[in-house]
């Protein structure tokens, strides 16, 4: 293999061959093609695309860079649910326990805040003690026993995508879609999965703001998953407005918790139990949505749903008195009320401006290095469409200082538009790509 | 500065302002920016181009990485030449002596073979005991005292280039107009000519095929020469085939000689002749083109030009001798004709099969590391469009052992077509570009 050679062939639009991707990404993996002969590649393939069977070769060299979790001997269904990422989106805290408690295994491996978006692995480790650092031993261990795990991506799984993330991060090669459909792909398949939700983001607060990108990705991780016996359903979902009312780590798990009670917001809940019941056809234990929309209902109502919710805690080493005492979570010091300045309609609460002003708060990384302040946040009540009076209260604030209410504050005034009229919103829940084609839905 | 975003506008199509660019790229020749970022954005520029803004601050930062040759106290004009590199192409041999025989200063900085075209630095060595290793002080005296000095680019001249040249060859982003240009530029800026010819090969043996890519090179310089003082005029000459007879590094120093003797192939001396009179043209030593080639016959004629190059061969060392007595240069042990098998009309010799057979015999490198044999090579004077007959001699090949006649005669073979009618050449010299835009010029 000469790799001057790949490179030219990827920058002139031509196909590489499987085998050849493969030695490629596995060498790199292990240090044997620099850096720099890779970072040049990645950029080749910024603008000249990966086809699927390229997409496949280089996920399955990912894949086998590394170890997986080890569930194949489960006889239960095991799916998860990956997002591509949002403000507010604390679907997975909500999906975990439900799912898991309905007697499918969910091994879900998250990551942190990356850019304005929030990162459940932050989230969950607002809960005192909670650790999301398990080894594979004992996400196993923990998926055989309770059928939940929520762990982060461990140095064992995939060290190649960790590797070519790190670099892809340095040389603006992130959003590339067959980078990113086979990163995703390959620590999913490495959760040894039977079936995989993904909840793909529309609108201006997401990664990928184009329908056609967004069915791009959709199509390439089917593709992916096709490949590896692990089909993928993906939704479209809203992200024009933050999802819930809570932004902010602590925040976002008492709004979980409130939709395990059965009392959450109405978007949250629709946007959870749409994809929830993919998860569950998926599974095999619902054989409608209608059915499997019931079955997480009946598991909210019966309690169910918040008991798995507390087990997960404890089997992670978290405070599991949080699940029905939320003032164990870690809280703000400064709360203040941001009222709307005028009588109107709300026009836009711009998730972009929401998730960077958490930052500001202290609620998330400016630098991978930042110890991030999991009290802090905004609980925005308001919702585009709705008609407002001048001094209603819009949002509440959540800061570790007087001065912080005010960078609070400033974050709202950018995001929160009131106008005349309603501005046009997304559906939550616009499109449902399978392996057999795309369905636009009604609204 | 942020790499990452600097990366990431070039890769969306943006201008990159001239001091990030120059910061950029004096961070990487000391080594503060990594290689995988500068590698990932060489792809994005391979992609989306460099303004001549861009590439001015490209240029002049390579360029104060390091040190220039300083001639600014020379009252004389300082003039080069440099060439995108052909095969046969012995023409700096030639001219360097010739016009600073006329009282032009002649800094010559020069380089290596490079895939199939031969190197001057090459051919000289060919010279028993000829040192191109100068330092910038030995340069800066030797140009003083005779007018002339032929050297390689020495660890002092422009480092960030040299960095930067060695990276673009490991990732695929060699052949990338812009960088091209800054990198030829800034290397003749920091020799401080007075003024640049340069010789841009076209057709099947030449870097650049397309009249498209050799113009916009032409007019890239001639914008970076501008800027610095620097007058650049450009001709398009033909590589559709060898130039000359000889291809192989001592045989190239016996016909530059020959040149100089006043009896060299007319092809070869046609192309030198339009070379140089740009080049006295420039200085201004000459009105007219015209007056410019009677004055560089003249030199020829009367011995004034081959004594230069006897000058400028004691000055750096070599055996002066060679210059009147060629067998002290080293000889091939083996030597054959290669004979036309048929009647008919010499359709091509292909200038990449003729090059490439000269690396086969040993005559250029496959790796860097390579030892040349300076013997070695081709001495081809059929041309295209002469009519031949069955047995005649087209060519001789020289090589260092029996074996090795076959491996050239297997690659004359290749390179050399014999048809029944000729096949279109391309003008010895075609186009001329100056700063006043594209001349094309009649035959």
């Amino acid at each position: 293999m000469i790799v001057q050679r790949l490179i030219e062939r990827k920058r002139d639009g031509q196909t590489l061959d499987a085998p050849e991707l493969r030695e490629l990404v596995l060498a790199y993996s292990e240090g044997r093609v620099p850096d720099y002969q890779m970072a040049a590649l990645l950029m080749a393939v910024y603008f000249r695309g990966l086809d699927q069977s390229e997409m496949n070769a280089l996920m399955s060299a990912m894949l086998d860079s590394g170890k997986k979790l080890d569930l194949s001997h489960l006889t239960v269904p095991r799916i998860d649910k990956h997002s591509t990422g949002g403000v507010g989106d604390k679907v997975s805290l909500v999906l975990a326990p439900l799912i898991s408690a309905l007697g499918v295994a969910v091994p879900m491996m998250s990551g942190r805040g990356l850019g304005h978006t929030g990162g459940t692995l932050d989230k969950l480790e607002s809960i005192p003690g909670f650790r999301t650092a398990l080894t594979l031993d004992e996400a196993e261990r923990q998926v055989e026993k309770i059928g939940c795990a929520m762990l982060g991506q461990t140095r064992e799984i995939v060290p190649a995508d960790r590797k070519m993330y790190a670099l892809r991060d340095a040389t603006a090669t992130v959003e590339v879609i067959p980078l990113i459909a086979a990163s995703i792909m390959s620590k999913k398949i490495a959760e040894s999965l039977t079936g995989l939700v993904l909840d793909i983001k529309s609108g201006s607060g997401s990664f990928l703001p184009e329908l056609d990108d967004q069915l791009k990705l959709a199509r390439a991780m089917i593709g992916l998953g096709a490949d590896h016996g692990c089909p993928v359903v993906a939704l479209v979902t809203a992200m024009d407005r933050p999802l819930g009312f809570a932004c902010g780590n602590a925040l976002e798990v008492v709004e979980a918790i409130r939709v395990l009670e059965g009392r959450g917001p109405p978007d949250l809940l629709e946007v959870t139990l749409a994809l929830g019941a993919e998860m569950l056809v998926l599974a095999g234990v619902a054989a409608t949505s209608g059915e499997a929309r019931s079955a997480m209902l009946g598991a909210i109502s019966s309690g169910k749903a918040l008991e798995k919710m507390e087990q997960i805690v404890g089997a992670q080493g978290g405070d599991k008195r949080v699940i029905r005492d939320q003032t164990r979570l870690p809280q703000a010091t400064d709360q203040a009320q941001f009222e709307a300045k005028r009588d109107g309609i709300v026009q836009s609460v711009e998730p972009r401006a929401v998730g960077y002003g958490v930052i500001a708060l202290g609620g998330g990384r400016k630098n991978m290095e930042d110890i991030i302040d999991p009290s802090v946040g905004f609980v925005i009540t308001a919702k585009p469409g709705e008609r407002v009076t001048k001094g209603q209260t819009l949002a509440t604030i959540y800061a570790r200082s007087r001065d912080d209410l005010e960078v609070g504050r400033s974050a709202l005034e950018q995001a929160i538009a009131i106008g005349d009229s309603a501005g046009a919103i997304l559906p939550l829940v616009s499109h449902r790509v399978t392996v057999r084609g795309v369905e636009t839905l009604e609204q």
